[in-house]
């Protein structure tokens, strides 16, 4: 059975950050579903409408991956959704991925607690928003656990394809690394 | 008076291709249309639907660069529109930047005959479809003249900075490479 990644779209959303890890999952053979918060068509940051799979509120699935692009003001928008903190919440107690990039590790996946105790990135200049007991690195790409963080447009090749190896291993995510032509 | 962009979509259109220099361009505080061959929503090669800022036959306009993204069927649908021809045809004339990545270098720009005696590259394997005439490097971008094209989705970050180089100075674009993270 196809492993299934959510991707998360708000009002706002940086589009690149979007895309790409969109595009890398596909490639990789995984179920992707592109959920729209608010609404089935959601306008990105840089004025680009899509048309999300299905209206976030309507997602009745627990995904192997969710993915929070970044992107403002996406990434609040996000914040401010209780069924983003409870999707959260059921996927860390179930040790799922969670995917966060620029904006949205410090302020989707802060506030809720579970990057205590953790290494994490984020966009440059968000860090403060992380409390004290997290390890912040500027890092293209950070793993720990569960939880995959990354900083920004351009890091959002390395950021799918991690998501990518972690759904359906390496072997298969470097193939679709090179079909992208992407090189580290 | 700012620059105008035209970013064409059509059905198949390699999403990456799109949006990344999409999201370069606005950045650039160019005025960016995306026009949608066929209609205004448009579905591209991996599925995702994006609403497009006007149908590409409505398009009255002749912009200081148009931009072809890659993809399959999107770069043979492209080709075989004789409205996109005829704008390359105007363009080239005018020395206006046509920028092409992907299998649209190949598929779309080659048999216009606008390449021939230039440097040019594209999607690796897809080299077959230039004439004799056509210089090939395999470089992430290549420029010659007005002339910009690229290889395929992960070469998408510095084909767009490319293009806003041309149209709005390298400062310029090297801040918007800075803001987006991109290291060459």
């Amino acid at each position: 059975m196809k492993k299934k990644a959510l991707i998360v779209l708000a009002p706002g959303f940086e589009e690149t950050e979007a895309i790409v890890p969109m595009d890398a999952l596909r490639r990789s053979e995984i179920d992707v579903t592109i959920a729209g918060l608010g609404g089935q068509m959601v306008t990105g940051a840089h004025g680009v409408t899509v048309k999300a799979d299905v209206v976030f509120a309507d997602y009745k699935d627990i995904p192997d991956a969710v993915v929070f692009p970044g992107g403002m003001p996406g990434a609040e928008n996000l914040a401010s959704s209780t069924k983003v903190k409870e999707l959260i919440a059921k996927m860390d107690s179930e040790g799922r991925i969670i995917a966060a990039i620029c904006a949205s590790p410090a302020l989707v996946l802060a506030p809720t607690g579970i990057l205590k105790g953790r290494t994490a990135t984020c966009y440059p200049g968000l860090e403060k928003n992380f409390s004290s007991d997290v390890k912040v690195t500027k890092d293209k790409v950070v793993q720990d656990g569960n939880i995959i963080t990354s900083r920004g447009p351009a890091t959002a090749f390395p950021f799918g394809l991690k998501i990518a190896e972690n759904l359906v291993g390496k072997a298969k995510a470097q193939m679709v690394a090179e079909q992208m032509l992407y090189e580290k």
